[in-house]
């Protein structure tokens, strides 16, 4: 089976039976028809449809070099610039299907294990290490079009620096034995996105994990045995799509993932009881190369929206005319063109690696995931500072329907707008940022990658300063 | 009767059986029952229980000159500086008892009629004012303990800079009729907080409104006929206090107030049909010097809470040696100690105004709400800093009253709290920051004396540049 | 003659004998020689040699089309995004011998004219329009290597919005007179850079100028008769290296140009007496789109040097481990790799216009050009929290060459340094940030295109959000 | 002798001959005639005369309690808040003749002083600890009304976090030898401000120095042998009040301290050998709570001078109508406003301490010093925002006295002054912010109390959160 089409989707999800709690109590039937996850599901569907369309269909597949069936783009492993290209464009074609409010779509973990698999090299004749299962694990997934979503986090129990976790029983998830049929997992990690909802999960250790039972990494299917999601609550509002235009259909959940000695089988693991391996895949591979390039992709799409939403707003409201109105704009467009420049030149200052893939270039994606986390944040603070009122004044669909309207007709006209259109137009900036679907996706953006102090940290280390500072010596010895 | 207890403020508003409208239908019933009002209406209830807790009952009530009975402290005209430390602990009393969520905790709008009534000296003599009315009807509120809320906004629907209606049909609420009985209006106002649970509603103008037919000030009970509160959809989460513990109780509601040839009369209309008036009453009345003393030292009261939370979050993982966490931190304690100041200053440098009452120092208090505006939200993105990945790890009660709760237990658990208290603590920064209740406390504080552009225009225009611009003037004519 | 020289600018300036005031006395002699221009006219100088190295001859000139001799390539008008590179790749060649300090090096004023020349399209025909005028000036200067400044800024009287200057005698430069020979210029325009130091001077009217006899635009030779410069004091600290490493060569002074009734012979008129080609000529033509492309270049250069700067003074004491200095530096990394992405992709974007040059994305640039005076500010803020109390320990050279020299080396020894080589580093961080020409430099960076609220203003409105608009429209449109 | 005046004290200084090197030469002569001196000692010289002036005299000066003459109020020990009063009365009239530009004028040295001999009682029984010895040293000062100088930076040779010298020969200054009459200090320190113009040194440790050798304090006489001032170079512009306004007054020059085998006699010895008290005497004693009332109180007639020149500025060029001018200008008043609070707080919320003095909130004004440092360069970064090419067309006072000046005259007015005194203003704008003399007064506004980032963690280590977090705790185990 290539590349699969939303009922498919759907329909696999469904039969696993997932083990997921929700509000203390574990979803039975249709996990598709549950209230918390329809929406998402939903959209995902319209995703993997959008692969049949006839007029994407070149764009959003590609012939697989196993089968010569189609198979989704963003399991493309690229080697040319071309390639990456394509891999935008398949990329952003998915995102605006959703305005880029879906952190996991599928392709990101699409790209993750094409990252995988192009990376393999590192770790022939290492040992504890599988590239082989990893090899076959990707063209498995890609020729059945598998979701997937992740998780590496361990709680956060201590975050000062140099804590080291004791106790008996694990609390971030460990290797607690090896039999015959693979490794037992005991333990969680924390934040599956989409945990419960996609057909495999991957678990992988942050770098600096603490131990040599804690350094791994392996697939299995989400209801394997003894695994558990269990879920924050739902931030879907609820059906409607005036209410809730975007948390009705892109409230991805996010799951602490319970290990209860789980066994990872040895096809299923890619390595384990290595520290150094464990410690370098991540930065040595090209995870972040290719994974950055999807994330921005997919912001690029996202602050289009934002910029979109927000020129609404002034529209509705005729503000354009006040300076700071045009000042507080021009920076997301500023923001936005920024974004497209970095991945344009992360395009063209690509090279092909050791293993004969074509990277984009990492540092010029990591400049635009230092910027976004600090911007985000702005876009939400500027839509509040135009919608002002506007963005409580916010009566429900209901209300519109009864016999009220005439009064909401006359009152809550705008310039440019009815009173509806305008209230559909202020209750969509409020999804996008006030409601708890619109905090939690600012808060996944701040924290994507990690830590921003962080984010900095990595980028001050990897820059190479030497020709500057050359530069600096060398006028320092000239002589007037 | 005098100040009240709880259940008096509860079954009088009950009786009103006020047009309220939420969701499309009108309420019925108890208002205080309905999900939507019951939690703000419970913390209203102890507000004022508190004033007959015998060891609080000299601090938040006075005799009242009329009855000698105890009258609620908000309502007493300073006269000294010491009055005024009294009003202000009364204040923080009552927000202790919300940590300052509550931004129309009825002290308010006592607040601001004591003003209107220590300012009646503006109106006297002049055409269409009557201000033995508002004398009148401050005694009436005062003697019985009267909760008001209050609107003046005018429909959002052109903002631009010289846009005025002209629309056949009211838009912004206007005079249509001036009988026997009274004055007829016809129109919306904008956003009246609590509207719909308190006893009366006070209407006034905005500076700069459009024609005379829309210049005037009136109080009416919340059940006039022809008045309706159309709600925007209720923030409130649910009623568990560990899932929601602000939304639960704090959640004031917005309204739309339509008047739907609403009658004045007569003996409620404090001012009509007099432009010069309606644009001046405000900026020269006492208005502002007392409003903004109740709303700076209750922001006092949320700001401690803010601290308090962020060194809980800190306490709880473990981080407060980092110095970014530090510098965070500092920015709260700076703007709290800047805060504290700018109260003791405006009473420091209070003076006895023309009528013979105690006015704080009016620009001091305007530096506080020219500060406000920006690092409340700034409190709100620390504390997303610090709670991080935690502020989305946050299952609800019910998953602890499941057979889940010892996966709970142990994987959640905290450096200093086990998994409960820990999860209580960052849902409760959660609701703070980031449920639909939070943004909107984020959004209202931003807006609450209005646009902050418009905020620091005035300040720059009432500031007395005289001295310092003679002193730069002095210096360039001195000769070295 | 073709590309001249360094020896060839310095003797044909020294011939003109401008007339130039500086500190109340007019320049005798020669001109490079004089204090306040000598170091700057011998960086220019190196600029001109430079063209005759033979490495670097075919990357810093072409083949004239005239005489096929060697000619500038600022001068190139370019017809492929090849030539777009080749302008790039010299303008940073020149600007990496001043580390982009030199805001109006020759190639600026030469990629002016050639911009001119490439959209004389746009006078054909028109009323008062010369535009074989201007080709066949810029012809002669590419042919002669000609310096020229330029001035367009109206004196800076009153800067209220409706200004219109009302005064019998001229205060902003305007013909007074049109009589057989040319136009008769009476006035003054602000600030000519280099003004005195450079065979020509073009000028022009600003857009948004008062009255058609202040729409004009020509140049003539610094020297014609009438025309006056007055400087600003000059910033040169002195002639050390050691001292002043910027100052001493970088310096290019400020000049008020004053129009004595200055004849503009017909041959050197491009337009005149048109308010509304002298309103939009600037903004149809390519002069944004190449001098953006050119400004950006440089400032690239400089921001590497800034960078190697900061990263100097983190190493000479050893403060690289602290997160704070991390993040700071970072802040620079970020600003950087995002300019040389906006350039790269202004190539990228590069699109034929209508008289057939090739323009860079000026969208593209104009994102640069709103980050940059808001960035550089702060690269100089990070310079001083980083260098700290070592940018007041600053003895000067003559320090080291007395008895005390030794005290000096031991004392102000620093981890990666002896005690020179610190105190240059530091002095060279000072000259750059708090030095007066350093501070100039950062008035220069924030306002090279003008005021940056008006430039966020014009990014506003030159941007086009149609299609995110319709995004969002269709979006809202659409159902669950 | 008591108080002395101007005359007293040039020829105090003059006398000294102390060892000071500029430029690579020891100052010969009258110090208060060197170029580099003459301006801000004549400053000085002012200072000490208004003790003499007929109406301030009581405000300038009290009784001594020895003699009954009257000495400097800066020396005065408060017991009372009213003495607070009085310290800051008399510090703002010093202030307010430099407009608080020096951040060493005598005063903030005596109050130094003033604070260790308000806190002996923490030196008594001590090993290596002599506080009659700052008793009498502060008794002999106050009734010379001696000037001094302070240093205890060690140099910056490596900011790493664990750095400890190790050099044979010291560097950083220290003890090394303890002989009969007293004990010798070898090696440097900085940065003495005033250094070679003060009769006294007062040396003292750092907090976190290293070894008991380097943990001291003493005083001296500038001209003690062996001692030796190293001068920056100068930031005088010139004599011209015109043209330098400010630095040819108010420049107090930094100096390197040389300690050449300086002997420190006994009887100055304060403390010495002991870490602990070296340790931790700065941060017990009355030291910060006095400086930082004084610097405080500085700060506001120095922020007040920079709204009047800002002020006037937009008044010259005629822009408060633009909004973004207002709102930069209320950023500083609220600074101004902010910092009054804070030091009214102070001294409201002031307690007597150990020793029966009354010591000015120490936290209140810790938050005045976190704040300064942010907001004092956005000062200056406003006032380039306004001034914008006005602070480059600044030509000097001789071409005003030039035939030129007709032309000035003419093409320089402005809105509401002629060219001259508009350029005058504009001239002091540029002093203030972009001389080297102006850029200087920065980043010591900025370092005055160390380093930004570690301000901040002080603040909150030492503010008492327990309340707050209490608070919270209740409030999460309250039920609804």
């Amino acid at each position: 089976m290539p590349a699969i089409n939303g009922d498919e989707y759907i329909s696999r999800i469904d039969q696993l039976k997932t083990t997921v709690w929700i509000e203390g109590n574990p979803v039975t039937g249709n996990i598709s028809e549950h209230p918390a996850f329809k929406g998402v599901m939903n959209s995902q569907k319209k995703l993997y449809d959008l692969q049949y369309n006839e007029q994407l269909k070149n764009q959003l597949t590609y012939q697989s070099p196993l089968t010569e069936e189609p198979v989704g783009m963003s399991y493309l492993q690229p080697r040319t610039i071309d390639d990456l290209v394509k891999r935008r464009t398949m990329i952003q074609y998915w995102a605006k299907l959703n305005n880029g409010m879906m952190g996991r779509s599928p392709d990101y973990m699409n790209t993750v294990l094409m990252a995988f698999a192009s990376s393999v090299d590192l770790l022939r004749g290492k040992p504890n290490c599988f590239p082989e299962n990893i090899t076959r694990f990707y063209e498995y997934a890609r020729e059945n079009d598998l979701s997937i979503t992740h998780t590496f986090i361990d709680p956060q129990v201590n975050r000062a620096q140099y804590y080291f976790e004791d106790s008996d029983e694990p609390i971030a998830a460990k290797i607690v034995n090896r039999i015959e049929e693979g490794i037992i997992i005991k333990g969680a990690k924390l934040l599956a996105t989409q945990g419960g909802i996609t057909d495999e999960i991957l678990v992988l250790s942050a770098a600096g994990f603490d131990g040599k039972e804690r350094g791994f990494s392996f697939s299995i299917p989400s209801n394997s045995k003894g695994l558990k999601f269990i879920c924050r609550d739902s931030f879907v509002g609820g059906n409607s799509a005036f209410n809730y235009p975007l948390s009705s259909r892109f409230e991805e959940m996010d799951t602490i993932v319970i290990f209860d000695n789980v066994l990872v089988p040895w096809n299923r693991v890619f390595y384990y009881d290595n520290v150094e391996i464990s410690n370098s895949f991540i930065e040595k591979s090209s995870y972040l190369a290719f994974t950055l390039h999807q994330v921005v992709s997919r912001r690029i799409v996202k602050t289009e929206f934002v910029l979109g939403v927000v020129q609404s707003i002034i529209e509705t409201i005729n503000i354009m005319d006040y300076q700071h109105v045009q000042e507080k704009v021009s920076e997301i467009i500023v923001a936005l063109e920024t974004m497209k420049a970095l991945v344009l030149k992360s395009e063209i200052e690509a090279k092909v690696d050791d293993t004969g893939y074509m990277r984009p270039d990492q540092l010029t994606l990591q400049i635009a995931i230092n910027l976004f986390p600090k911007i985000y944040p702005r876009f939400t603070e500027i839509i509040q500072l135009l919608g002002a009122s506007g963005l409580m004044t916010i009566p429900t669909e209901n209300t519109f329907q009864s016999s009220i309207k005439k009064d909401l007709d006359q009152y809550l006209q705008a310039k440019s707008k009815n009173a509806e259109d305008r209230i559909k137009t202020f209750r969509l900036a409020w999804d996008l940022t006030m409601s708890s679907f619109g905090t939690r996706e600012t808060l996944y953006e701040r924290f994507f990658f990690g830590d921003p102090i962080k984010l900095s940290s990595q980028l001050y280390f990897s820059y190479d300063m030497k020709p500057y500072l050359k530069r600096v010596e060398t006028f320092l010895k000239t002589d007037n």
